[in-house]
């Protein structure tokens, strides 16, 4: 499905079960098509990947953020505007490496996650990794390569959900990127 | 993917971008699974159906709307209040049948299609169907067996999408609903 032109920056707001809903039929059906966990896991991430890809130009019109001084900031502007824009709630950033290059978001309640119990034999499945995926295609969009994952799952029995992101390296050229 | 027993009603809520681009991700999955767009139609209605079921409950918990005295009030509560919470737009309700057994709600703008616009080769594709099956299935669970279809689509060069709702019949035994 191909972009339109004339997107507005029109707010509408919803409540978030339909999606969360919705997010779970996409997850099924994926499980559906697919052989195994891993491979389900794969593509949500590329899903995301493409969705954070087209996301990031939306998110840069609706909150006026502009390039981010380091790390940290990307850190606050991804929990406080971007979680809570899209999603509707505002992980806390923490857990930093020394060398300020790693950080955890911390999910005390995941949307997507709403209603949804891992059925027993899906017990590798990372339930909300489009999240990652879309994390890691919005920032290379303005020019950062990051590694996202999740390192805690309330659905797997963790207390909380903690997405682990840790930057690579500044993307020097801006290339035009594709879907993956 | 089951319900968890601890659903709250907390309201989160969010911009609908990043829903749109997530739907947008289950029709391209689901184009991709079956051989055409009849079979689409029917797999986006049959989860919307599914999710129908599920989102009353939270519908009826959210709004404390109570049981609506005819049909016409039931189109106000889906056009004023459940589009308004779950998609945040509100439709309007219009070209009532004589009989007051039939009604459009006509969207200005249905955020399911945003940055949308269907390949040449998916022209009976029915993009927004799910709407449809958790219109439907929403409204069984309330005894009222309804058919609900696309009239007009924006989508496909219709100048507002429109929905069109026909009250069938209503449901007297409250069986419990499983999924379809």
């Amino acid at each position: 499905m191909s972009r339109q032109s004339n997107r507005t920056t029109d707010s509408k707001k919803m409540n978030s079960e339909l999606f969360t809903l919705t997010y779970g039929a996409l997850v099924s059906q994926l499980c559906k098509d697919y052989e195994n966990d891993e491979e389900v896991n794969k593509q949500l991430d590329k899903m995301g990947y493409n969705i954070g890809v087209r996301l990031i130009e939306d998110f840069l019109a609706r909150s006026s953020v502009g390039r981010c001084q380091d790390f940290r900031e990307t850190a606050d502007v991804i929990a406080k505007v971007a979680f809570k824009m899209y999603l509707g709630v505002t992980p806390s950033v923490t857990n930093w490496s020394p060398a300020g290059d790693e950080f955890s978001l911390i999910l005390e309640n995941n949307p997507l996650a709403d209603f949804v119990e891992l059925p027993d034999n899906h017990n590798t499945l990372v339930y909300s990794n489009l999240l990652c995926g879309a994390l890691r295609g919005a920032l290379e969009m303005v020019q950062m390569a990051v590694d996202v994952k999740f390192a805690q799952d309330t659905l797997r029995g963790d207390s909380v959900t903690e997405i682990r992101m840790k930057f690579i390296k500044r993307i020097e050229e801006n290339l035009p990127a594709g879907d993956e």
